[in-house]
């Protein structure tokens, strides 16, 4: 959900020696193309070519990378981690795919949720709160809250971010262990 | 979800001298009076009734229960914990009916909560794994998830009976303490 902390597992992620995928980057990369606003986009991209359009670039991508990195001798160089991942569709495909895929939630009340997206624009003009929360309710049409609750790990953040980067750090480094 | 274990929490306030009201048991109540399965008429109620009918009996339930306590003296006589809300409507509800209302989600990864779940009813016919996913799909479609992402506490249940309810205690008292 907007303001969860999410980016915060993709620069851990990162730090550890994973391969950061963002969704977002689809969408915003064709919204810039389009010239329209990516919250736009990322519904119409989905009327156009189905629920699973993002997903799928998605894995093209990752599935050419690892081609690319195929004679590379890396421990981590096979491991993604995919940040933005919003309807059940998406983590259909994902399981399909990559057969030790798994879901990693990030969870705040809405209270703080709020407050922080609020803080983090405080540069342009204050958002409204029915602003936010058009912004909740397009991520939940998407199927989000479904992801979350079926999801492998779900991290709180209410406890400051060096909190949260631990919780992330010991998860990624259990499954990274697992597979190698 | 199924399995995540929600009803602990019931067992946890009770302890701290809260009131439980079962969500379930008015579903349970009426399946009983119509002799069908409750999973069906939790949702033939609401198809009869509209999307708040649970909730709003317990609201009702919960007012007269307020209103005969009134002369009783006690800190923890209005504390009410609602087991098994499950979906935003009723959360919606709960909210403008009760100004303190707070969301508290347990969630446990879906291969916990078949395990659980497989052992629960071990005296029984052993559950297909499709019987359990089709309770998830059940809950998921009232909008569980929804409530799940924006909740104000998720407590995640992976590690043992004990740490449960030490977390779901802090939570409850915490709670308890700013509004008494």
């Amino acid at each position: 959900m907007p303001g969860s902390g999410k980016s915060v597992a993709s620069r851990v992620g990162e730090s550890l020696g994973m391969k950061v995928v963002l969704m977002g980057d689809f969408v915003r990369d064709e919204a810039s193309q389009r010239n329209q606003d990516p919250g736009k986009v990322a519904l119409d991209l989905r009327k156009e070519y189905g629920e699973f359009v993002v997903a799928e670039r998605c894995v093209k991508m990752i599935k050419t990378s690892e081609n690319q990195d195929k004679n590379v001798k890396s421990a981590n160089s096979s491991l993604y981690l995919i940040e933005g991942i919003r309807s059940p569709y998406e983590v259909e495909i994902f399981k399909q795919e990559f057969k030790d895929f798994k879901v990693i939630a990030v969870h705040s009340k809405p209270k703080t949720r709020f407050k922080r997206l609020k803080r983090r624009r405080r540069s342009d003009d204050s958002p409204l709160v029915s602003d936010l929360q058009i912004r909740d309710q397009r991520e939940l049409k998407f199927g989000i809250g479904e992801v979350i609750a079926n999801s492998d790990y779900v991290v709180i953040n209410e406890g400051g971010l060096k909190k949260l980067k631990d919780k992330l750090r010991s998860i990624l480094k259990n499954e990274m262990q697992n597979r190698s």
